[in-house]
């Protein structure tokens, strides 16, 4: 399997800077842009390869392409970039949100070269200052697979994932990926935010926050921080979002409601019980798949498969094309 | 400002026990009974003094009788002591929930020998086997004051928290105490448990634990543990923690419609994130009060008006009764 020698990056933000400094550690080689000098300047000066012009980011014909930019420059930048798109290079992208980067990439006529892509890391902070060669090492990073996603862009992705960043990887449908970080990012966070301001804006404020306990230290853990990028980041997955929301205020109305008439509430307590127990005594199970048998239309299907019961891809052999697998 | 030399502290469990370990290492006289005489055999083996009827509890009429039982056996109980309870014995108890607890000590005629307290702290163990002379030690500790509370009793309850537990005070009203612990610990709960229901009981419910990230944890960490007890505790708040759902279902049904109309949410991240700023950026004053000089009803109303702008009262001058209060 085919391990990415040459890397294109465009975006030099926490994540896009921080691959770029990993990469660069691996001895794999990288070219990169950022829309603001003054960052480039700073990847110059850090021993990263930095065009002036997007343009010319492709010129070395690199394996892959990665646009780690916002979600609403992704059209921008990629209309930018197409005419000079050499053949062989290889789209992705690290966006918090797939479906949409899928469908303009579609509109684009992309689909068959781009792999789309979500490593799960990131920190309270934003930037190249704060991006770190070890930010995403050991992260859980998505694939998202359709049936034209290119054979060659999931090898080049699953080998850097497994191999130079010592990560795993989680194939996923664009759908299955954006339902469930809107179950267990974007949720909790507008969930944080509101019991935020519940406790906040009430006439006992004071004495509420005096008396805060952990419970509440951590459900509000990530509340009020970055309101920008936490907005940016729920507003680009708010069909998901609104209904996960949807779907907490019918829990929390059921149980206000049997609050109001005394009836019985054992099973809003016992039903996350058993949810936690289920979660901490689930024993993992580990296999390979191989993946050089699996001819076009069953990879995706078989990767999928894996994906969708909560699977992963831990490691691959280079020579074989075994994909060590756990679910 | 008279310290406790002799206290019976009734129920043994995590708050009871670890009142008693530590109060038997400061050399107050302890007397203390348990329903369950396995625990009381266990204090026994501890040092702790346990009679073997809850009648005899108080035969040494002690300063202070402390009830720490459950809120639902705190009428049984202090029915069955009341017959032998010496008239120089203040009556308290540590229940988390405190406007109940004051009108049952009405109705038996013991408002004037009654003063309310909540210690803020826990553990997700319970009984006396997890009782600790540490785990009191420094905890935040509510005193609730009407216009009869005994100022004996409050001048035995502020020296022995502010002493013997190096802890503070926080003088509320039974309303003020019972809606803030209902915002700040049972509501956080609530969420918390909603939200890993959501989560666990959706379709993508294994991909979705898969790629959990910090806010999901932290937003279900007091989820799902000791179902009956978290039951039992929000379900004795039920009122001020049904207001507050409604509260948390009314921002997150803004939220959700403003989403599905794509109205501008900026005020529901712009709104905590001021919120956090001003919790983090509060400079604490501090100060003091001439306890001594303050008579009936203006001692009462001093504390209060402390306590309610989220005062509390962190030390005793034993000799000149001054307190030393912070806000």
């Amino acid at each position: 399997m085919r391990r990415p020698e040459s890397i294109a990056i465009v975006g030099l933000g926490l994540i896009g800077g921080s691959l770029a400094k990993r990469l660069l550690v691996r001895g794999i080689q990288v070219v990169s842009w950022d829309v603001d000098p003054q960052t480039r300047a700073k990847a110059g000066a850090a021993g990263i390869d930095c065009v002036s012009e997007i343009e010319q980011v492709c010129a070395g014909e690199p394996d892959l392409l990665i646009l780690a930019v916002p979600l609403h420059q992704m059209a921008g930048i990629a209309g930018a970039l197409l005419p000079n798109l050499p053949a062989r290079t290889i789209v992705s992208d690290v966006g918090s949100v797939k479906a949409p980067i899928a469908a303009l990439m579609a509109e684009l006529g992309l689909a068959s070269r781009y792999v789309g892509t979500h490593p799960m890391a990131g920190s309270e902070q934003s930037g190249f200052d704060w991006a770190s060669a070890d930010l995403l090492l050991g992260a859980p990073w998505v694939l998202t697979l359709v049936p034209e996603t290119p054979r060659t862009g999931v090898e080049l992705m699953m080998s850097m994932v497994t191999g130079d960043l010592e990560g795993r990887v989680h194939p996923l449908s664009n759908d299955v990926h954006d339902a469930s970080v809107a179950l267990v990012s974007h949720l909790p966070h507008a969930v944080a935010n509101e019991l935020l301001t519940v406790v906040g804006t009430s006439e006992f404020a004071a004495v509420a926050i005096g008396l805060a306990a952990g419970s509440f230290r951590d459900g509000t853990r990530v509340a009020g921080t970055n309101p920008r990028r936490t907005e940016a980041m729920l507003l680009d997955n708010k069909e998901w979002l609104e209904a996960a929301v949807r779907q907490a205020i019918a829990g929390l109305t059921r149980f206000a409601d049997a609050l109001a008439v005394g009836e019985d509430v054992a099973a809003f307590f016992d039903d996350p019980a058993a949810i936690k127990s289920r979660i901490q005594t689930h024993s993992r199970q580990s296999g390979w798949i191989d993946f050089a048998v699996l001819d076009d239309g069953h990879w995706q299907s078989e990767l999928l498969a894996l994906g969708a019961r909560g699977g992963l891809i831990t490691a691959v052999e280079p020579v074989t094309d075994r994909l060590q697998v756990s679910w």
